[in-house]
């Protein structure tokens, strides 16, 4: 980068701080929603999981916010092709947030169900622990993108993999939980439910590392990368293995 | 929309043009996607499922060349608001697309798995008329783009609790097949995952929607109407009703 004209301190310098400021907001919003949603399941806090739920029309307002206001200072300032690459992965990054917080949402919501079932062995806690990993790579992924740290984003990405295999152990459980004692078969419906989730905002984060990538080296991460959620092609996973 | 000057046909305008005809084309590979992969499932036939697999990289590739294109439209031609709020949807258009398509490459995926597994009743038929209803909302989401016709977009909305009303017999279903045969627990396991995966391609279908009425009447639908997936409330799905 060091061959670019440093910016002079312009109206669209300014702008795109309040941007930034409105993202980390945002982050700290959704850090706080994936912890608060997860320690809701494992220790069957319903209030907790209520003060959760109704905090996310805050995270979707500042969404809507950002998004207005990045569309604002594209038309306002007529960026150049650098610094509105800069706007529209703030705008992709905003775009993800708000989906994490959509999930932690969901993964609330069922902590309500989930109190009124027949509990299932520690799988609450595997999931808290699952999620806790989650938070740990959102908090990394947006101070990559604050410092510009590829090998930091980088590094979110490679743990991704771990948060996928926590997914796969879990679906394993399920299975035979399941096949053990058919009272089981509702709690783990909702249970797995809530660990795709989670292994779903591991993918959103991952998505915010690699536009931090992009941002910074101009290279897009190899989309090609082997997802590895094995559920879809584990043969393991057949019915002959029930115990 | 009277009120607004007439655009003359501008560098803006052909750009635009390009743009749509891109989105149109990718609209049209992700509606034989869904319809691909739900065929495969109900008839499975993996040969069908691996052409849908394969097929997603195309996909993901038109919605690349598309945000690339949007972008280097806005940075050269600097939009008006109003135009800009054009390219801005159709880029979120695209991402939704895109997600579309991936859902559908997870569908035909777990075909090859399901093949292996005990058949579970009508259910795969079931997933198939789901999929169909939102391959129908998604054509008349793009017409109603075209068209800028907000009643058709607003229909689209409507029909989505068709769909999540679908997915929530699905899951009783499911429950049920569970519970009466230990054998059905790894196959409905997977068909649920298909089902969510369904129900969540029609909430894409109704983000492309909701952009179209927001572009032409400049306001967003009620963000906080009901979500009508019940199996995160509904206690009537406790094991109690085991049978």
């Amino acid at each position: 980068m060091s061959d670019l004209k440093q910016h002079i301190s312009s109206a669209f310098d300014r702008d795109l701080e309040g941007i930034q400021a409105q993202i980390m907001k945002m982050g700290g919003l959704v850090e706080a929603a994936i912890e608060g949603a997860a320690k809701s399941l494992d220790t069957r806090d319903q209030e907790l999981a209520e003060k959760v739920r109704q905090g996310d029309a805050v995270i979707d307002a500042l969404e809507e916010a950002l998004q207005d206001e990045a569309a604002r200072v594209i038309a306002l300032r007529a960026p150049s092709a650098i610094d509105l690459r800069v706007v529209l992965s703030v705008m992709r990054m905003s775009a993800n947030l708000e989906r994490i917080g959509d999930l932690s949402k969901n993964m609330a919501k069922r902590t309500g169900v989930l109190v009124q079932l027949h509990q299932v062995g520690g799988t609450a806690t595997s999931l808290r622990r699952m999620a806790r990993e989650v938070e740990l790579m959102l908090k990394d992924a947006l101070d990559s993108y604050i410092q510009r740290d590829t090998a930091l984003a980088a590094d979110v990405i490679e743990r991704d993999r771990d948060v996928d295999e926590m997914y796969n152990t879990l679906f394993r459980e399920f299975l035979t939980f399941m096949m053990e004692d058919p009272r089981n078969i509702t709690a783990c419906m909702h249970l797995h439910f809530i660990a795709k989730n989670i292994e779903r905002m591991g993918d959103h984060v991952t998505a915010i590392a690699e536009q931090v990538i992009f941002l910074t080296t101009g290279e897009k991460p190899d989309e090609q990368r082997q997802k590895a959620d094995l559920t879809s092609s584990d043969l393991s996973l057949s019915p002959q293995h029930e115990a």
